[in-house]
């Protein structure tokens, strides 16, 4: 079982993918295939010991760029890096893949190559959050901008599942975002996804607002990929604006610059708890294999733990659980949804 | 020109609302007119000195609790405190309200007792957010859960004379919140709505994207209700996090306990940047008056300021600015909308 990394289209390709390729092959025993340029690939390999690691190559001729249509990944640039990748993963010579580059492209690719699951309709990016209690999953916060309520539930169930194989939550609690918890809070697309939720066998809770990503209240948050994508980028950003703040009154006098130094630590932790490289990247939900998608300035660690995580997924066989639960969840929803529209 | 203050709304009432509205009287001169039950509001004031400030008193039966529906606000206790503040406000004896109560129930009464001033479909409730330069404005936060165009464009209007006129922006740049800033983004009501924001004469920037709120890019960004909602609580928690976080990894050292104490001026500094109650309230922005919505849980400071903030609205004739404003930014837009729908 290997991991196919696309080593090409982060923006520090492919220098960071590689480093965190073979920091995954050395710590976690990951097997690896390398796909890109074969000659870069090949030159950049040259700077690190791998002695004894599983890496092998596949050359791809072709790179996605951050600023080329999703639809370029699919249809133009058929020997594009991301392309192979899941093209490897179809074939069974790996078993999951890994992107730091564009990431519509990586999300039109694997639903491309692979194809979407049985009974999902619209594959989800996930993204995890921290809590003082645990982590919290998002989705969509990528592709689906809009969407319709039997989109969220498929969302919700893929969540559950990712929760509780991957992540470890005992029985999930699933909420759904909305502008607050009362039941007469929300749009039309919240209200009918929540009456849709109550029918099924899944563990939810009702409404949840946007504090409650932060407080541990759910472990599976369910949104449009509009919403979820506003949820991510302001989440990082309001992270980078407060250690840019803190930092600038840290400096600000001897006395807390002094202060600072004793507290190094502590901040230290603080910014690992909230580091996007912990959890490495994001999964792409609902295709017929494992896509993990991460952010196109990781660092290496980011794309090391990415690899654990992908490799993980797929040794837990995490999407054939994926499709039990969805036929069991909800029989009679989807049923009753199609008459509807 | 006087501000009523509903005394009866917040989680503390009346002792914050008081204390907010004597310190407001102290500290700008502002006339205060307090509005509420009499006897506990005298009670109540009785504990401060008021010598010299121009404080006056109007009874008020009832509360809109926390928990009442909007509309009770409006139909069912005509002698509430907010209505009862509304009606000065209408009747000339006060040039603006300010309330900590029920936000929906404020937003309803101001709406129905001094009506939506013209050219104004949906009003709309703005905040503010710090940024390392400045503050940006954000509509609605509030109450518009499903948005068409026009009433982003509206909000774009309200949210450019606002940051003008109050908040001191040259030429406010305008953004619309989206999931990218390329124009390919963006769902359907995004779209249309920066089609229409292009043909005004609004500095329009285009899409701006989550963590755009917080870097200073644009001066406003407009979204529909829902989405503002979530980016509101969102913030609210997610700053609540890091503190909680940061504060336990304080703790856990005596190195850093210590470390502490020497910036301790620096965190204070940092959370007077982020407090909101140095912003005081929220405007109630489209009606033809002053409303100011404060947090439930508003202490005395964000009472004041929100007075402050209030009075100065109302001196500087804020909402004839808009409403000028209104005519000249967009004279074709609202016909073809209206055409369209």
């Amino acid at each position: 079982m290997r991991v196919a990394v696309d080593v090409m289209g982060g923006d520090n390709a492919p220098h960071v993918e590689i480093e965190g390729a073979v920091a995954a092959a050395r710590e976690f025993g990951v097997p690896i295939t390398l796909v890109g340029d074969l000659e870069r690939v090949k030159a950049e390999l040259s700077r690190y010991d791998v002695t004894g690691l599983d890496i092998e190559f596949q050359h791809a001729s072709e790179v996605v760029g951050m600023h080329d249509s999703a639809s370029d990944a699919v249809r133009k640039k058929k020997d594009s890096s991301i392309r192979v990748a899941f093209e490897l993963a179809k074939n069974g010579e790996a078993a999951a893949v890994v992107s730091a580059g564009n990431s519509g492209a990586t999300m039109a690719a694997g639903m491309f190559v692979l194809k979407r699951m049985k009974g999902i309709d619209r594959p989800a990016i996930a993204q995890l959050f921290p809590t003082m209690v645990g982590k919290t999953l998002v989705l969509d916060v990528g592709g689906n901008v809009d969407c319709k309520p039997i989109h969220l539930v498929q969302f919700a169930v893929m969540g559950e599942v990712y929760a509780r194989c991957v992540l470890g939550a005992a029985s999930p609690r699933i909420g759904v975002l909305s502008n607050g918890e009362e039941e007469s809070k929300g749009n039309e697309l919240t209200r009918e996804t929540s009456a849709l939720l109550r029918e099924t066998s899944l563990n939810f809770v009702g409404y949840v607002e946007g504090r409650d990503i932060f407080n541990g209240m759910v472990d599976v948050v369910v949104c449009d990929g509009f919403v979820g994508n506003v949820v991510l980028k302001l989440s990082e950003g309001l992270v980078e604006t407060v250690g840019k703040m803190l930092r600038a009154e840290m400096k600000a006098s001897l006395l807390s610059q002094i202060g600072y130094l004793f507290c190094r630590k502590a901040f230290a932790n603080f910014k690992k708890t909230v580091d996007y490289a912990e959890y490495g990247g994001a999964p792409l939900l609902g295709i017929n294999g494992v896509g993990m998608i991460c952010h196109g300035g990781s660092n290496t660690k980011a794309i090391k733990n990415a690899i654990r995580f992908a490799y993980e997924y797929a040794l837990k066989g995490v999407n054939d659980q994926m499709a039990e639960k969805l036929t069991e969840s909800f029989p009679g929803a989807r049923d009753r949804e199609q008459e509807a529209s």
